[in-house]
């Protein structure tokens, strides 16, 4: 296989101009390590020669030299014969594994597609260097910080507010993510045998952690677009629940967006039922296309609404850091929760998050532009290799929530997937009330070449199925399957 | 006041040897600036001249004066007439508050003695620096690691084989610090209604979640230095529990060891009544007396036992990073558990804690001098000021767990502490039946001097309590103050 580049002019766009004050040499070596450790250089491509960088550079060619040396020296530049310069990573360049203990991480070519979430975008290891250059202001106290830490949670505030939900600083709670913070919320909300509505399909860890709370779920059935809105608001009325936990934003799996005229008329509803919604925003800033209409966030429709959200889809998982946007009425009764459930984010994380969400609120262009090409070479791939699959495209968000052809059962094609080298997640992961069981979500968060590859796999998996082979296996295996593999996202 | 000096001789030994391959300037520039991050030199000292450096270091006058030009260009250094060269930090330099809902920070000049965590120890900021050259290796992935990095995973189980409990790294979760994990191992062990031994006194946030989970708590009493181990057995045999939840190494708060004899006879009448051991080993790495016996961890004497452990004691409390290690069998649950608690804990925490272990396992040699110095000063103070206080002196932990005498009540004594500047908790804070009504915990975790000025403020409120002033003031405060405080350590 031809080893890939990356061209002098487009080595020189990434670049960018070089930060003032310190030797050229130094400036340039640092971007491009940047580059290759946050992947915007894939790790494998050559970069371009010294003297093509010079030319596309305002540098001297020696500049270029000593850069390229010190690249060399910390691992990040390999010269390989034939190949020129190519980009390297100082220790293991694969990528590493979640450590789960089932299944043992997927092996080499298998394509993942049970998690909805993405890799770092560019930008991270400059934004943790300049938050750590910050920590040293933290260092002399203990390290717990039971809010947050004030400046993220004035720019939590603010990213409300200019989404249409006037927000004070005080009435945001930094969390260890999204998953951490619905169950603050949950304990400090919820007694044992409380009613709460929760919409079918939806996040499985949400429904589990309720039924480890001893919640009784009332399904909201969704349709595979989004909410059938008069049905909702007669499931509200009549539940009575304490709170209903709602996806809103690109729900996830449907992908869905709730408009400003459903917001209103459901918080309507759920204000006179007495239930607090409990809104997950997680997806929220997840946004593809430009002229999709984003309504309100749904605090502006309901002042007593609990937001719970998250920087694992805006901008990357490995933070682990999320918050609550509660009434001020409600914030202490989460604090307490807070206190017994971990006592607060790590220092560092939140300084990271500080740092990204000033230079992007939300999604990056970059980020935005890469999330639009997948999505479409999972869409391309499918129209191609699987014409009986229904699906709707969303406007966002992280997945295709698709219903596969009458007969053919998707916890099947999912296990018999598996020997085609695809990971997917079925429709009754994502079900509160069984069933879902022609569904299966398939997120588009790796590059386009292998979305296509992947809808490839997929369409063998369903052939098979369909054709009543590997079926009965499939169920056989299905009892030991389902339970053992964590969805994370 | 006079500015404080280091000396050339000390600055030169802070410096340490020079990182070759770069620079002179550049590394003795590092260097100082870590010293002066981490607080081994603090904020305000006034730094060697440059030409007294110069002689203590084997490098040339330019480099220092390089160096010194790097610090205060980067806000490190600043030259103030007279003082010739002082330590700075770039952004605000006082200790970042809580951003606590309840009260606000404590003001200028009032010493919180409630917590009983440290600042960072020094050589954090390297080990945060190395662990972001490390980050790129996992930018690729989701960020998700459910059950931790690995080599963290390795440290971790090494370091519990070499105190005596044989341990491999798939017996081992990595958490959001201690409370975190305590939370997973309750989700995943306890049923509503079931019962649980716990001592009394013990880690407030522990009774919380537990009363949370709607346990049934059996308290076990404790001594004032330790474990009636005759009684213990009689309750752990009586109580039929499901679970109890111990904290054998340095307990919090009295301090107090339990030795290999009683870790056996416990762990053999909890192995009778079929009751899970959870040890809480938050503080087991804090011991201060070199000739302390220390015994084996409890894992050693029960095979059932599940651990947990937390690096905010023996390093950092900002990293929030902890562990479970837990028997094969019972690890798959406490996996699901911790899914629904949160993802995983981030990426780059887990990668500082890697880098801060194989520096040290436990506590640092510095840490430890300086502890026993502050703990040195406690003593002193009371037994000058107080000397009708009652108290053991531990071999470890970060707390005096100090009897009051007859009649004087330690919340008043809280109470009106605050008006002296003190800030401490009382005993009924820490209790699970009610009572402890004379006792206070004094964390030794601030510098020495601090420590004195305590027990100074501390003996007028003794007194302001004793002669019956201020008593029925703190009774009518007593109910709007208690619950507002939350208790992190």
């Amino acid at each position: 296989m031809a080893t890939p580049t990356v061209s002098a002019t487009r080595t020189a766009r990434l670049v960018g101009a070089l930060v003032p004050g310190r030797p050229a040499y130094q400036a340039l070596a640092d971007a491009l390590r940047h580059a290759v450790a946050d992947g915007r250089i894939a790790v494998g491509t050559r970069l371009p020669s010294e003297r093509e960088l010079t030319g596309a550079l305002d540098v001297s060619r020696t500049t270029v030299t000593r850069a390229y040396a010190v690249l060399r020296e910390s691992g990040y530049l390999a010269s390989r014969r034939g190949s020129g310069s190519v980009a390297t990573l100082p220790a293991a360049s694969r990528r590493r594994g979640t450590g789960s203990l089932f299944p043992a991480d997927p092996a080499e070519g298998v394509i993942d597609l049970t998690c909805a979430a993405t890799r770092a975008p560019g930008g991270v290891i400059e934004a943790y260097e300049r938050a750590v250059a910050r920590l040293p202001e933290y260092l002399c106290g203990a390290g717990y910080l039971t809010l947050g830490v004030p400046e993220l949670r004035e720019v939590i505030a603010e990213r409300y507010t200019r989404r249409g939900a006037p927000t004070s600083p005080d009435e945001i709670l930094v969390t260890s993510g999204a998953v951490a913070g619905l169950g603050v919320v949950m304990r400090a909300l919820l007694g044992r045998g409380d009613r709460v509505v929760v919409e079918n399909p939806t996040y499985p860890n949400t429904v589990d952690a309720l039924r480890r709370g001893a919640a009784r779920l009332v399904p909201l059935a969704m349709d595979p677009d989004g909410w059938d809105v008069p049905e909702v608001v007669r499931t509200v009325a009549a539940a009575g629940a304490r709170a209903a936990f709602l996806i809103p934003d690109f729900h996830n799996p449907t992908g869905a967006l709730l408009g400003d005229d459903g917001r209103g008329r459901i918080a309507r509803a759920l204000r006179a039922a007495g239930t607090v919604p409990v809104v997950d925003e997680t997806i929220a800033e997840v946004c593809l296309d430009d002229d999709a209409a984003l309504p309100r966030p749904f605090a502006a429709h309901d002042a007593h609404t609990v937001s719970v959200g998250s920087s694992s889809k805006s901008h990357w998982g490995g933070l682990r850091t999320g918050w609550i946007r509660a009434p001020h009425a409600v914030l202490p009764g989460l604090v307490e929760s807070r206190v017994t459930t971990d006592l607060g984010a790590p220092v560092l994380e939140q300084l990271v998050l500080l740092e990204l969400m000033r230079a992007s609120p939300g999604l990056t262009d970059e980020r935005r532009t890469d999330l639009r090409a997948s999505r479409d070479a999972l869409v391309t791939g499918l129209r191609a290799h699987l014409p009986d699959l229904a699906f709707t495209v969303p406007a966002g968000g992280l997945s295709l929530w698709c219903e596969l052809p009458e007969g053919v059962d998707a916890t099947a094609v999912a296990i018999v997937a598996e020997d085609e080298g695809l990971l997917v997640a079925s429709g009754p992961r994502f079900s509160v009330a069984g069933g879902l069981d022609r569904w299966v979500r398939l997120p588009y968060v790796l590059d386009p070449p292998t979305m296509t590859t992947a809808t490839e796999r997929l369409a063998r998996a369903v052939a098979t199925v369909a054709g009543g082979h590997g079926g009965g296996a499939a169920a056989a295996r299905t009892a030991r399957h389902r339970p053992s593999r964590p969805l994370v996202a």
